[in-house]
């Protein structure tokens, strides 16, 4: 991948450094280890993709202080000797993780950093901010590719994607099932099928429709698409594209496809379709584009609008409505011993300690619907608990489990095995087959259970009441 | 400004370098010119704050394709006679611009692109991109600080930002009224200040609370925030951190503020302020986070929470709930002549040719409410009318018109003078302050009117009933 953005040290919080200068005066260097985790599924729906673990990796495997860094620093009023530990800091930590394209909960640990305190709290802030979004996009992805089936995808976005945010947003597309992208940086750096048409303005740079076709295809005989409703549709686009494609059989080339745009998409589509079909033009496709989301995808195919490629712009690279996905790094390990926040609700009192997550399979092998945290030593869970309604239970005896977190950093080092793009989406793509629909549904999506196991719960406990006694 | 990110000639969606191949092949040269405008006012308020303009000039500067974009694009089949010319290419339109800073409005031009036909459609998307983005963030941002008056307003979004794109949110909360930054490398970058408390971990990572304000007071003795809430905020982290306090002042020091982080803010903000102050302790500032928006805000205020200072993360750099302007970039000028793309419905037709805009104010030098498009050697307005109910019409007469559009590029050289981030702010502040009250409402603000000369009106209408006629 080539580099468009150089992450470095100051890619970060402010009071991770001051944090970090308090931890270096005070000469500590104890080992701590943080959870990423998220409380709230994204869209309504049902479960999260992961995606972004290996850009995050990459980050802290080259994260460095360049010299206008320490000297904004300077001008911040940090101090030389707090200057000089980050003159030559790299991150020696450890990062544990489910593998990038995996199908992920709320509450359970999807990815942990373990390093010395200040390495680890420095981090914080490029951790979340990549992984966060990037799940973010993968996720509306994997929603859009559940309702068109084997239908053509293709992320039209980087016009209305938030800024640089774009190159990210068309990475994390291709995790959750897109087929190609129309921007070209990020197919150039990702290794993906860049795509594209045609605009409404190449058209009216002609003194007329037919011209700009003709020119068009004559430029393009290959992957031709020509958008059909800048003037009208049906009487003007189509019929001018059906010429065209004549024209280009006849040159020995064959159009691919039309576009639609704007107006009512259903009915367009049939009505082209129709049209096409009459003149003995069955194999040009249908692409669609404008405002699209899971919702109007899943509403035309209900329709039965004969659309083959269906461009998505804005929805997908910015998850609307939701925007953001509220991940978070939490304390589980200081001075190599458990720690847990906690709050007045057990909601949000953290889980301590190294944790495992296994995921429960059935005798089909398909996804049985709950992961179980247990502490790392434990080999599965027989039986796990409602982390917040501990009467809650549930026993997994004699089910199938799956450990899910992998070590995929050591002392700085990235230990995971680079994949291609389409590798990681074809992962994605096998877990999800392995969730049953009931967790895709758009409407009031089933739960999927996620559980701790007594030895976990016990823990968490104990360190509760520890905490909460010594304020009474 | 250090670079972070480099925009090269391939951040760009695929089909403007399709189009622009087939406008080479074609030996077209000609001059078009292109409106950026956007046609939907984001969160339902009533007005726009136009950002990014100085990061689209300065791309537009420096655009140029590498050698590795250069193989990426022989790798999809651009032909090397058009490689070669991609090769040299600058950019050397022209570009006209309403300042940044000032407020817009939907429908009008908010800047206008000329060049040659190749390179104004290869930035389309750039500018796209860059615009729409910053503008929503600014908008956004400009909501929050009506609402806050003169509180601290800090930015603390950059672990739930869109990837990358968390560093022109920054950048352009500043711009619509934010006082300062989490985020240190939009710091560093734009020259704004940095800002940051502790957090919980920090709290966590020592054996007690009492202890970690202690330490982090020594550490930072000027600028000390304490966060409160780790374990219970009025029956610990209060009394802890008015403790420390206490002994700050002992040692000649002042301890700056403390936050809340959770909880029902306006009751704990009351509490705390009551505590503060019964020991003594008036010049703490209290400041609040927690998934704070306008709404947030307002309502906290309304309550008359004593809180000094406003962290606001998520719902400022996402712009949530919109996370997108609708902004686009249509062709009004094509081989120097004037062009519309015709729609369906008028709404949807575009404004030809060159074009300036004038703002309206009234008496006391307040915005009038009305902005008034007119070709771009009118003068002012006297009389502008409803673009798409033409029989709506409004006298301007004797009102006083500020012409909008300035040229900001020449031959793709930056005209415009570079101004400090503040010096933007300023601006962005000076023009609201303009805009009435009814205008910046959250509740169906009132419509702020976009109007057209007669002249362009009557060039609209005879070019739309040109094209529709020849489609009969």
């Amino acid at each position: 991948m080539s580099e468009i953005f150089k992450i470095t040290g100051i890619y970060t919080d402010l009071y991770q450094l001051t944090m970090g200068q308090v931890y270096y005066q005070d000469r500590r260097r104890d080992w701590t280890g943080y959870d990423y985790f998220f409380r709230k599924l994204p869209f309504g729906g049902g479960y999260v993709v992961f995606a972004g673990l290996i850009d995050v990796l990459e980050a802290l495997a080259d994260l460095q202080f360049t010299s206008d860094d320490l000297d904004f620093l300077r001008s911040q009023g940090f101090k030389s000797e707090f200057l000089n530990y980050l003159k030559d800091f790299r991150f020696r930590g450890t990062v544990y993780s489910v593998p990038e394209g995996d199908i992920v909960f709320p509450t359970r640990p999807v990815l942990r950093v373990e390093g010395n305190i200040i390495e680890a709290q420095i981090v914080e802030t490029l951790v979340l901010n990549m992984l966060n979004f990037q799940s973010l996009i993968a996720t509306k992805a994997a929603r859009m590719r559940w309702v068109a089936g084997n239908r053509v995808l293709t992320d039209f976005g980087l016009r209305r994607a938030q800024g640089l945010g774009g190159y990210h947003a068309s990475r994390a597309a291709m995790v959750g099932g897109f087929d190609s992208t129309s921007n070209v940086k990020a197919a150039a750096d990702f290794h993906v099928p860049a795509a594209g048409t045609m605009a409404h303005a190449f058209i009216q740079s002609f003194d007329d429709e037919l011209t700009a076709f003709r020119h068009f295809a004559e430029g393009m005989p290959v992957g031709c698409v020509l958008l059909v409703d800048t003037y009208n549709t049906i009487e003007s686009g189509l019929p001018n594209a059906i010429r065209v494609a004549k024209e280009m059989e006849a040159s020995g080339h064959k159009l691919n496809g039309i576009r639609l745009d704007s107006g009512d998409l259903a009915y367009l589509s049939k009505r082209s379709r129709y049209m096409l079909d009459e003149a003995g033009l069955r194999y040009v496709k249908i692409a669609a584009s404008n405002q699209l989301d899971e919702y109007v995808i899943k509403s035309l195919l209900d329709q039965q609008a004969p659309i083959d490629i269906f461009g998505v712009g804005t929805s997908l690279v910015t998850g609307q409505p939701d925007a953001a996905l509220d991940g978070v790094y939490k304390l589980c390990l200081a001075d190599n011993k458990p720690r847990i926040k906690i709050s007045e609700t057990l909601k949000k009192t953290t889980l301590p300690d190294r944790k495992q997550v296994f995921r429960v399979l059935d005798q089909n092998g398909m996804f049985y619907g709950a992961d179980a945290i247990a502490l790392n030593d434990e080999k599965r869970v027989d039986h796990m608990f409602d982390p917040f309604e501990p009467y809650k239970s549930l026993s997994l005896r004699g089910l199938k489990q799956e450990p899910l977190l992998d070590k995929v950093m050591g002392n700085g080092q990235i230990l995971l095995e680079q994949k291609p793009l389409k590798e990681i989406a074809g992962y994605c793509h096998e877990r999800l087959a392995k969730l049953p629909d009931e967790y895709k549904r758009f409407q009031n999506p089933h739960n999927y259970k996620v559980g701790v196991s007594k030895t976990l719960m016990d823990l968490r406990d104990e360190l509760k009441n520890k905490f909460e006694g010594e304020l009474i």
